[in-house]
């Protein structure tokens, strides 16, 4: 599917038995690569052993879990990191310096290191090129679905691919920093994506910057940032296409499209399965007078319980947004601010329009976009977030115990 | 019960029948007064028309109702809260300039105006010295018990009260700001404080200021800050002490200790009786590295979802707490954390002391505090906070359809 990338997942019985919870992807050639990992100042054991390996730009094998995070486990947690790098990279044949880890789940338990240990040969024999889907799946935790996004390019005349995959539902809100610099968003979102296309690395990291606002930094689920958060971006250079130094080369634009569409499709996955998540609401903020402000009204309302239960229950309650915007610290003007459920305007010219039927059937919808221009200036920002509901108090009240 | 005042309360219909909805406050002279409002950027028509009022100092009516907040009603919206003030002031025969309103309840609809002055003359009526617990009555709304508090006072040999009632469950998190300076919290809470002690304006500005950090902004609920949320406290010296200049005044220290007294307690009363709350818990962050991240670190655990519906599941879940701590933006270091369930300790050096049991059981009584000792420093921050519970969500789902 990805020239020169076999995938493999095994069941190791981590925290539930008979799922899918090891996983490995594997390069047939050391990748260019780029990662972006968590901002959280509490950083699980894998992302602190796997950041410092990005520093030099080459990746070839990553190995990743999902029913525990490794995550303030103390120096036990960092050897059990260290450790299913070496295993995995002894079994692979390849430099441990180029071997990551990656973990998902619950924070503060010893790693189970026997059974990742015992499943770990089983794993490597059963590398395949078809084995993404497994892969999608072994990597879930409260997901309900896997998330996979392929897209196709013609680069100069040589066909390749970029597969993607993530996961994430829950402690959602992406704050990534790639290794060298740039602030980003969180959760334990992990995302993994792979091209066979020859990239040099300066490309890598720009057409990532360029989409992360609109992807995995334009969402939150429930604005709690994880310790874990790790996306993963490797080029093998298989499909032998003359390597894409930036958005100009030849097929350069083809590839920055293919990250684009990966990247935002599966953000939209990870706000659709969101735990417990009935909707997928697009916050708009439009005429913001600078473009902190135009966060700072987006985050309110995208993290508001009120606005967040509202949307649940399918209740046009305007009053609970145009609040959230006047507490978010923006300037705001209640006579200029006009609020809309996609093209059904609510509040504007500092009086209620009177039109909640209408908006109540926008909100009947599986997605729809709240916009709020602020009128106060030309900056805007654009969030996915989903809806606060019974299930999600249901799942996260029920997780560890 | 406060010598000097009195107080009413009818059943106006505004959104409900057969319920307490319409309130009055009127003290015999006018009395020193100040008033805290909401730092909401939007402010309903009530908080702009009375907070103009409290420049002057000096108060001595409040017309307060339920079942409607006036907020983001345009210019009719102002108009009525400025005829609420003018009725009330002629029925009472007081001078408008020393009337105040306040109103709660849902945004943007236009007041009954017909039915509140339909109620008004009534109001006058009835009122009465016995009336505080039936206005603390007429300003519920989801609400399901009244909150007052009373303090008893000897000012240099005279007795004296102080009395208080507040309002507020959802959309909780108060951040008033004086009309002269200083940030506070928001909600929709009103509170009202009364009391017959002579206190020279200097002084009900001290001792408020001196005791809101450790009371209504040392509180959140859902982290909504309301556009409605006012403070008011009033002293009519009829107790007829020698007025109370500050803290070193003769009486000075008992009235300090009375204002400190009766607001911490309706803060306890607020958070116990949160929307859906099923837990009282106290966030006491120690050792911060300033002032400032002492506060981040506080309000990331006190709004995480993901650490309130924990509280709501008496898991203890340290890892939620670890983590928002993690990406608040304060620095701190995983080696140096504890954190404890009351007086059990459950992360510690770096490592998950296993005492997850013990913990439990401090989790299933209906108050506890988690400490976060951070070790950075010498700054420190407590906030208290309800848990995120299924009624939470039902609640706010079906508030205003």
């Amino acid at each position: 599917m990805v020239k020169g990338f076999k995938f493999g997942a095994v069941e190791a019985g981590i925290k539930y038995e008979n799922r899918l919870d090891l996983g490995l992807i594997h390069s047939e050639v050391p990748a260019n690569a780029i990662g972006f990992f968590t901002t959280n100042e509490i950083k699980a054991a894998p992302v602190k052993v796997s950041q410092p390996r990005l520093a030099g730009g080459w990746l070839q094998s990553v190995i990743v879990n999902s029913g525990n995070a490794n995550a303030c486990t103390g120096p036990q947690g960092l050897e059990d990191a260290e450790t299913m790098i070496r295993e995995t990279a002894q079994g692979l044949g390849v430099d441990p310096s180029l071997v990551a880890v990656c973990s998902t789940g619950v924070i503060g338990r010893p790693m189970p290191m026997t059974k990742l240990n015992s499943a770990l040969p089983g794993l490597i024999k059963g590398l395949s090129t078809d084995g993404l889907d497994d892969l999608a799946r072994a990597i879930m935790t409260t997901d309900t679905v896997p998330k996979i996004s392929v897209a196709e390019m013609d680069l100069d005349g040589k066909p390749a691919t970029l597969a993607g995959i993530c996961k994430g539902s829950g402690m959602i809100h992406p704050n990534l920093e790639p290794v060298q610099g740039a602030r980003l968003p969180e959760a334990t979102m992990l995302a993994f994506l792979m091209t066979d296309a020859a990239i040099a690395p300066g490309a890598l990291q720009e057409a990532m910057a360029d989409v992360l606002p609109s992807s995995f930094h334009g969402l939150t689920i429930d604005g709690d940032t994880s310790t874990n958060d790790t996306l993963l971006l490797m080029a093998n250079g298989a499909a032998g296409n003359v390597a894409i130094e930036n958005y100009g080369s030849p097929g350069g634009s083809d590839f920055y499209g293919a990250v684009r569409k990966v990247c935002i499709d599966l953000a939209e996955q990870l706000v659709a399965d969101a735990e417990g998540g009935t909707k997928v609401v697009t916050i708009r903020v439009l005429g913001a007078g600078s473009e902190m402000e135009a966060d700072m009204v987006v985050m309110a309302i995208a993290l508001s319980p009120l606005c967040k239960t509202a949307f649940f229950g399918q209740d046009p309650n305007w009053g609970r947004i145009i609040c959230a915007a006047g507490y978010s610290g923006a300037r705001v003007d209640e006579d200029q601010i006009e609020i809309l459920f996609d093209d059904v305007p609510v509040f504007a010219q500092g009086m209620p329009t009177n039109r909640e039927t209408e908006a109540e059937a926008v909100m009947a919808k599986e997605a729809f976009t709240v916009t709020v221009n602020l009128n106060m200036g030309t900056d805007q920002r654009e969030f996915k977030t989903s809806d606060l509901s019974l299930d999600y108090v249901r799942i996260n009240s029920e997780y560890t115990t």
